[in-house]
Order: C-alpha cells, then structure tokens, then sequence
C-alpha cells in the first residue's frame, strides 16, 4: 500500500480524514480552522467550479466580484441576518502594523484603529443590497441575475477538512426580481441546477426540499436543499436556495418604479455551494482503499502503468502508451502515464486508487506479444483483459458505465437507507443506526426541538421530489395530525 | 450619446473614471477603497484568467488555494517583507460581535479576542512557504509549481478603480527549486508569460526588464517587470515576477535532503498579475468615444442592430441576424443581438462604442434588399459595406485584423514617446511631455533617489528586450560612468 487509510468499519471519521490527507486534497494550515487546498484536491474543485458556471450561464447568470468587507453596520441592517451570523464573524478593526516601541517585534498600530469595523464576509447579501440599490430604478433593471465565486469566513469552533472550515471557498448567486413569483421560480430553478450537478456530475443522489423554518437561512422566507445521504447514514447538507422575499431590499431600501409608475420594493433570491461539496465526494462515495471518483470530475480519469524488466520492452510499452493517450484524450478523457523509475508497479496501483483515478490501464511484455491490455475499474476493484487493438472505444465507453454505477450504488445504499418510521421507539433505534427516516411531523417548531434534543436528528427537508409522501398521519412525537412526511436525519 | 465621456484632452483621469464606470466595468463599493466589479468587466476579467491559467499550466503549474488569513509571527519573519508590507495591512483582532448591553446595536465582543492577530493576505509568501516546509523533503519533492486566483488586501490610502484599490484580485504563483539556477529561470520563464500574454492577448505593447534595487518587491532578489506606457505616456506596471532566492526557505527554514544526502535551502520565485490589467486595457487602448476592447478579451466581439420600419422588416432583419449569429458562433465569435426595442439605433451604437464591442453590424430593409450590411470597427471608427453572402468570413479575418491593428496603434504611440537622452535639462522638459526616456544611470540607489524627488520619474525598469541600450556612457544625473541605458518615466 502506498499509505496506509483506516477502514470505514474502524473509524469512518478518521477513514474520512485520512482520506482527504493521504489523497492529497487538503490539509490544515497554520491558522485556526483554515485549510490549504492542494494541487490534486483544488483540480477536482475547479472541474465543479468550471461545470456549475457552465450550468448558471446557461440560464442567464452573469459573474461579479463584491467587496470582501461588509461595514458592520450594514451587516446589522437585517435582523435576522446578523443574529445568524454574528457569533462566527471574524472582525477587521486596524489597517496597520508598525514596529514595537519596545523592541518586541511588530504590534498592531492603535492609531489605526477603524472608523467602523469591517466583517470579512460570511456571506454577502448585505453588501450586495447595498450596491444593488443603485443599480435598480426601473422594471426595465430587473431580473439582476448575477453570481460570485470567492472565499467566506465564519468563524466556527470545530472545524473539519471541507466539510466545516473557518474559511472556505464558495459561489454565491444574489437576484432580484420584480415580482415575488419570479423570485420563487428563480429559488427552485437553482436547487434544480444544484440536484442536476449533484445527481449527474457528482454520482450523487440528493432529495430536494423545504427546510423546515428552524433550519432557514438567516433571512430568508424559504430554503430549498439538496441532501445527500452519506456511508454513515448521516445527511449533507449539499446546497441551499434562498427565496428572501423582501426582506434586504427593505433593509436596504432597494425600490423599483413599475409599469404603472409606482414605487415598489424587489424580490430576492441567493443560492450557493461551496468546497463542502468536496466532503460529500469523499464521503458518498470512497471506499477503504482510499476516493473514488466519479469521471466526470477526476482529473485524471485514466492512468496507465508500465510493467517491464528490460529497456526494450520498456520502449515498446511506452510507445504503446504515447499512442493510446492520444486516442484517448482525442476522446476526450484526461491520461496520465506514471512512468516514474523510482517506484514499483504494486505501489504506483494503490497510490492512484487511493487517489481514485477510474480507470488504471497496465501493460507489460506479455500483454504486448498478445496483443492485450490490463484495465482495471476503480469503482468495483476489478480487472478485465482488452483486446489493445480499439481498447480507447472499450475505455470511452466504460467511462459512462463507472459514472452510472457509481451514482447507482448510491442510490442502492440510500434506497437501503431510508424508510417509514411511525413509531417513536423505532425512531430512536434507527435514527442511531444511521438511517433517514421519512416521518408525520405537526409543523412546529417546538415539535422539531424536542426531537433534536432527545435524539440529535433534524428535520433535513420537507421533500418536493425523491421521496415525496403527502399523505395524512400523526406526529410521531406529538402525535399531532400531519399531511406529509418529512426527512429526519442526523447530519453533518 | 448613451452616456457623456470626459475627453482625453480636457481631464485624462476623468476620462479614465468615466470609462470604467459608463461601460460598466466597476464602481466604488461603501466600503473605503474596495470596489465592485460589475458583470461586464467581470467578464473582461474571466477572459484574461481563462487565457492566462492556460498559459500557466502548460508550463506545469498547478493552482492550489492557501488561507485569506495570515498569523501576525508567520509576517514578520522576514525582515524586509514585512518592511514592505506592515504599512497597508487589514487586521483581524476579534472573531464575534453581540448586541450591546446598552442597546446600541451590534458591537464587537470584547471577549473575543484574538490570541494572535491575523493579516488578510497582502501577498502570500509568508503562508505559503510555511507551508511547504512540510511538502518538501528530499529532492524528488521538487520543483514545487503551484499558484493561486484570489483576493489580497493592501490598505492603499488613495485609491482608483483597478489601478490601486485596498482589495483587488490577482493570481500569484510561488514556486520552489532545488537550484538557484532554476529558479531564476521559472523567474524568467513567466515574465516572458506576461509578456507574450500582454502582446498578444491584451495587444499591449510591454518592455521586459529588472526592477532596480530599490523598486524591487519585498524580500526579492531580484524582480522582473513588463512596463507599459499609458495613452498619456505615464508607465504602467503590469505584471511582476520575483527570484526570492532561499529568503523565505530561510525564514521558514524549509530544506530538502540533496541527492548527496545533504540538507539545503530551497530556492523560491513568486510572480503575480492583478485586475490592474483591467485598468492597463482601459488606458492603453480607450478612446474619447470608449473603451477600444481587443477582439481577444471582448466579451462581446460582435454586436448586432436592426434597423427598421415595419415588423415586416424587422422579422426579416432578425432572421437574418440567427442565422448570422449562428455562422459567426461556429467560426468561434461571441455575438449580441441587440433587439431592445425601447431604444433608437443610434443610441445603441453610442453604447456598444462606449463598451469596446470590436465590430458592429448594422442592418436595414434596403441592405437586405441590395444583399448588404453595414461593418463599423471599433478600433477604427470606419465603417464599410460588404455583401451580405459571406460576411462571416470577412469579420472572420477582420477580428485578427483588428487585434493586430491595436496592438500597432499602441507600439507606433510608445514609439513615438520614447526616446534616449542625454542632457539633465532635456530630461526634465521630456519627463514632464510624458515620455519613456532611455538615460544612463550609474547604479546607485542615492542618485535614482534624487532623481524621483526632483521629478517624480522612477527607472521603470533596466530593459532586457524590446530597447535594450547596452553601452557605454555618463548618469544623466551624476554624470558617473554608466554601462547600459535604462527606462525613466513618470508612473502609476
């Protein structure tokens, strides 16, 4: 083995860790809850950055770039806002250092101390509104549809690779509207998008649904979510869609003259994903050897290893392999020939499928008389002996079938996973062995604390597609009468 | 007009401003020194990222993401770095607000102080090579070839959109070597990037050359410049690349065992372009009637108006249009229709000159029916009229005739503003006329000093191509024996 990983069955927290470490992907830095993301870990993100612009654009996004500061008091203008975000705020309060009187190296200059202190965003639709007023004077403005992809800050306790960082990277999509309609219809195209890349870039399969009022955005009317189920059983929380009604663009006086000359106030959405996305890669779908990809998001999706005793043979392998590439990235795939001579063919093999590379093609002497070639599937371990002649048509084609099986495989687990729950004892027992349970819930808030408190499962989404159950029932805390049930999971 | 622009002549700074704000390109922020990059420069600014990360990469670099955050120790291990920076540092002290007792809203917590206060990157050396003092330990673990897209703060008291803002966007890329000889040469390596990307993409004119001692950047040995000259023949400064020598394997002590076993200082280069480059476009290119967009970074290449009478006519016309837009599209030209039926042709030819958009086609029932259309340069101001059948490939080859033709308006400008001199009284006049004067230094830091306080001019750079001047002669200002020309101008 190239490093060693812990085994899910051992410590899926730390299987989790290692995995995020030894795949090179990520690792903490010298500050406080802030990570580094590498080379190999920052090439799978700039695939989703690269196919998500893609999919916005499609449907009329444009990309902005706003002010990595917010004043504290525009972060305050919203009420619930700042009460969300307040307690992780890392706060700009000086804009110079100089050297210590006393010779004890470089202090904070206290006769730099702001004006007004400055948020590092956690999120930016203070600053936006702030700016979109002056944008928006006619109905002819509206829809503003813009976008950013750049870094937030919050300042969380408890931080975890990916999934919980003080700083992370993210896009955030910021729209307003002239109706309220068109607002609401803008929330659920993106959670579609959102469900879109998760379900057929990701492998992932993710039900989409209210958040219950609970668990909303800090200003918003309504949150739409994408939950994915992970190997623990435990829910992620992939992706948000806010609808804000009128909320920041009350706050921030954002008026628009309508068709009739009247003065009204715009409709708001914001929407986003971020690295976290990177987590539930890991999680949803690695395995004890280490990641595996989806290839739609590898960035190598094929590498091949020489296997040779002489220089010739090595010669003829790696004329084989120059050939073979080019067919395959003619194909449109994305190769790597590992033909380092410092490192066995047995270690170069657990090294890419700790790095979850799809396909891994190996060729030695032998297969060269026969005319034949080894290719190897990182999603199911197993090996199939190709014909070399037309063997990129075999892998192009195979590329489709790893994509499918490994959403597949998700699905299984999750269908495996989730289940009707009626009964509070059952409740108890299953939620702690890791499934979603799909129960009648009363509508209140109170109702949703209790379970909380006893069991540490929330409500993860109120279904709108996956596992819709509207049917009448009663609260399986409460026992209060239901129409619908909803996800309880306990998440991440 | 769509919107009045300020001429060149009668305010120069003006008339920068007016640009970057009529044609949509940014705005200041309500935050002090920070401003909002609208979706049109925004997009300006993807093109430049898209281009330039391929250029990047095909020399082997990989793009990573390090933290926003900098611990205040890590800042000022090295002496001279932290000289350069600690004046314009944004500083985090504290990670909570709460409402205030006294009911004032929302205040900082004072409980929650910072241990050690952070720095929002100004640069990243310091974390970065902190950082790879874990990446590397033998010689096998180098080159190191990594760099980053992001956001840096540097507290900059007067600001100008792009030009100087306290945040601004950049790339930097940080690489480490096991020999100083290969690290000078990445050093070289991506200046001639920056050049070839600044000629042929941005059709901007650039000397390449070394910074003298006292402009280099903080911590460097050595720094490489590309120096551009502005329409009002100041220099612009437009892209840096920096040979550290082993200062930060120093100061962060990152050594790797040699192939001889022996422990060794790595050897470091850092270089970094910025939304500055907007500003260069802006400035080199623009005229009194907007901006002049090369066809390589327009977001829009060609932009298309109907003209009509009739909804007869205007069916027909937009007929035409798709299918014109569709042939353009498939020669590889991003098109706009623009259908806006609220506005007058004349206006919206006034906004798309204000917008740079490189050609426009205009076209009316009586074109359709002679089997013409109207073709305007942007660059140019002439308009001509081709036949319909086949315009495509005229504007095809026109767009490669339209870069060519900015970037030769810009070098025969440059050309006719740079000249050598000789005499101190000369200089004088001349560096006041807004040339780039080529003048023998004689390598002191006292006498480019006094040079900069009784004109305001700087060595822009001691030019290694494009006005190389290797020979004999006397200071232009010491009269001190000199060996090689350099670059004075007035800058940015």
């Amino acid at each position: 083995m190239a490093k060693e990983v812990t085994s899910r069955a051992e410590n899926y927290s730390q299987w989790y860790n290692d995995l995020a470490l030894k795949a090179d992907l990520a690792e903490q830095s010298a500050v406080r809850g802030c990570m580094v993301i590498k080379p190999y870990g920052y090439a799978i993100w700039e695939k989703m950055q690269s196919i998500l612009d893609g999919m916005f654009k499609k449907t009329g996004v444009q990309n902005a770039y706003f002010p990595l500061f917010i004043p504290k008091s525009f972060f305050s203008r919203e009420a619930e806002h700042v009460a969300g975000f307040a307690k992780e705020c890392a706060v700009v309060t000086h804009h110079r250092l100089k050297n210590d009187p006393d010779g004890n190296g470089v202090i904070v200059d206290p006769d730099a101390r702001l004006e007004e202190e400055l948020i590092v965003r956690p999120t930016s639709e203070t600053i936006i509104w702030s700016t979109y007023k002056n944008w928006v004077k006619s109905w002819r403005d509206l829809p503003i549809l813009c976008n950013q992809w750049c870094n937030v800050v919050r300042w969380e306790m408890r931080t975890r690779l990916f999934l919980r960082t003080a700083e992370f990277l993210w896009q955030e999509g910021h729209t307003a509207h002239a109706t309220a309609e068109e607002a609401e219809q803008e929330a659920f195209r993106m959670v579609n998008v959102y469900a879109d890349f998760a379900r057929n870039v990701m492998a992932l399969p993710v039900i989409i649904g209210h958040k219950s009022p609970n668990e909303r955005f800090a200003g918003a009317l309504d949150t739409l979510t994408i939950e994915a189920m992970m190997q623990d059983g435990k829910a992620l929380q992939a992706g948000t869609s806010h609808f804000l009604g009128q909320n920041f663009a009350k706050s921030f006086d954002v008026q628009y003259t309508d068709k009739e000359g009247k003065q009204q106030y715009v409709w708001a959405t914001s929407w986003g994903v971020s690295t976290r996305l990177m987590g539930a890669l890991i999680m949803a779908h690695g395995d004890d050897n280490g990641l595996v990809l989806p290839p739609a998001l590898a960035p190598i999706q094929v590498v091949m290893v020489p296997i040779f005793k002489t220089d010739e043979e090595h010669a003829a392998i790696m004329e084989k392999f120059d050939s073979l590439k080019s067919a395959l990235e003619a194909l449109g795939h994305s190769v790597k020939i590992d033909d380092r001579d410092t490192l066995r063919p047995g270690f170069k093999f657990a090294e890419w499928e700790l790095k979850g590379v799809p396909v891994r093609i190996a060729l030695g002497a032998r297969d060269l008389a026969s005319g034949t070639v080894e290719v190897s599937r990182r999603d199911t371990l197993t090996k199939e002996t190709v014909a070399l002649e037309g063997v990129e048509q075999y892998i192009h084609t195979l590329m489709d079938a790893i994509q499918k099986n490994i959403y597949e495989k998700a699905l299984a687990f999750r269908t495996a996973n989730i289940q009707k729950c009626d009964s509070w004892e059952e409740f108890k027992t299953e939620i702690q062995n890791g499934k979603f349970l799909l129960c009648h819930w009363d509508g209140t808030v109170e109702t949703e604390q209790k379970i909380k408190d006893e069991t540490k499962a929330t409500i993860r989404c109120i279904p709108i597609d996956s596992v819709v159950c509207e049917e009448e029932g009663k609260d399986i805390y409460s026992g209060k009468p239901s129409h619908r049930r909803v996800v309880f999971a306990i998440s991440y």
